[in-house]
């Protein structure tokens, strides 16, 4: 079993020494009597000394790793979730969403949530604004809701969230301000539309432990830009979501692993004066213009 | 590879798409400067990510997971560390301590450190007493520190540290005493001798998610009676250890899985009124005595 091997350079008695202390944990997990927690634990468990053992994990480092978990957990508050930025720059969280999103017919693409949503954004209406006064170039987004089997999905809950053009989610400013985030509802063709701002490139937080981390691996903390979506209907798999600007930074480095290449969408570009799609009067302000059609597979999929 | 696959009944494409953000991950630490530091991030991202998939984690599972480390987190401060508990429940400390403490001749075994250690214990002569007024039966401790060579290794540093009768080590009651540890020096022959209080079963703090961890588990957290000592001397290796009272509860079912058979000692009763080494007056008390002699392997093994 590669999982529980040592490194070279073991003797047998040491091996076995190390063998017995990962059968001796395993076993103190016996009586658990929930078979799934028990199943997650033996695993964790395996792969927890697996990992020790093939690294030959110094003391000095496991000192490290307590002292970078208890700084993330002391950094972290409803505003700030260092663990989950922890989870995203391994490539965890978007591990965990393709198991729980396994590809589906021609159901749209699934990406990492980020720590930045919240419950409480407010509701607009079609053809609203998601800005809130947040700075940036305003964006046309449309779209369209429908299932696998090609239903349009009228009353879908379609929630949005973005960065502004300092790369700041509101949350972020230490203030109270609620800015580039609402809710709205698809409309009886299953078609929506609304107006956001162009996203820009940003850094995800980066002056925590996870950031030295980035840091010491010569990795970018930065965010290919991106629009988030959460779409949900009754009876449909929820889709928790991106898109990302075609042509923009960081598509190939993204910190988080979260671009795929369905999820890449032209954002048009639209001179000053363009008259957009609800008449509404932008200046002398140039604005973009993107469509992202989407598809839920059957919930339990 | 065992450890990169998917658990069965996972479409090829999905598995692919899988592995695929496995090696995405696994190249983004592709330039980072420290081998060491590359070759730990590769082994934790192959680890990580073979546990996510081979359980199928749902995103509740990682939600609660997310959940747990940031109450852990809370929960940590100078005097709790949850982290530390949570790498003693789970194996990884002593699995740490086998992998830096390898066999060698008859040097005296390791255990875990616990989180319960203060650098600033007081010093005693030997043949003080390091109970410093805390509640407890009284126990005469004495030995001697050689190295695997034979030498009698004088001038040793004896850090000691216990819990009381109450099962609390002093930082656990909340006020500023210092009782239950100190450290002292080996004499010119290389021996020790003092006070101590005879070692009773505790449970770790269960009152946090490492509590509900194990309460979920059916595990106990009580840990078997023992004392704890760190033991150094220039030119060996430190000896982080404890000594365990044979008899004494919980020696199967160790919350840490501290317990070896070469760290269990007699703890020999002694009857009310019996004469003590020192000539120390214990009035009607009864007491017990133990002996360790200490191994240290030379530095760098």
């Amino acid at each position: 079993m590669s999982e529980t091997s040592a490194g070279s350079g073991v003797s047998p008695v040491q091996q076995r020494v190390e063998e017995e202390l990962v059968e001796r944990v395993l076993r103190s997990f016996d009586g658990t009597p929930s078979p799934r927690l028990r199943l997650v634990m033996e695993s964790l468990v395996r792969h927890l000394h697996a990992c020790i053992r093939e690294v030959r994990l110094t003391e000095a480092e496991w000192a490290a790793a307590i002292d970078f978990l208890t700084r993330a957990g002391h950094l972290t508050d409803d505003r700030r979730q260092e663990f989950v930025l922890l989870s995203d720059v391994l490539g965890a969280s978007m591990q965990t969403i393709a198991v729980n999103n396994q590809a589906y017919e021609d159901a749209t693409e699934a990406t990492v949530f980020g720590p930045f949503f919240l419950k409480t954004a407010p509701r607009i209406e079609n053809g609203g604004d998601i800005a809130g006064g947040a700075p940036g170039q305003p964006c046309w987004v449309e779209g369209s809701v429908r299932g696998t089997d090609g239903t349009p999905l009228p009353g879908a809950r379609i929630d949005v969230w973005e960065a502004d053009a300092e790369g700041l989610y509101d949350v972020q400013h230490g203030d109270a301000r609620i800015a580039g985030r609402a809710h709205l509802f698809s409309d009886q063709g299953g078609e929506f539309r609304f107006w956001a701002l162009t996203p820009t490139a940003y850094p995800i937080p980066d002056d925590g432990p996870v950031g030295e981390l980035l840091t010491a691996c010569r990795r970018s903390p930065m965010r290919a830009p991106h629009l988030h979506f959460m779409v949900s209907h009754p009876g449909r798999r929820t889709l928790v979501t991106h898109i990302f600007v075609a042509g923009g930074d960081y598509l190939d480095s993204d910190s988080v692993f979260g671009v795929k290449d369905s999820l890449i969408k032209p954002f048009e570009e639209q001179p000053a004066g363009t008259p957009t799609p609800d008449g509404r009067d932008l200046g002398q302000s140039t604005w973009t213009r993107t469509r992202f059609d989407i598809v839920l597979a059957p919930a339990g999929i």
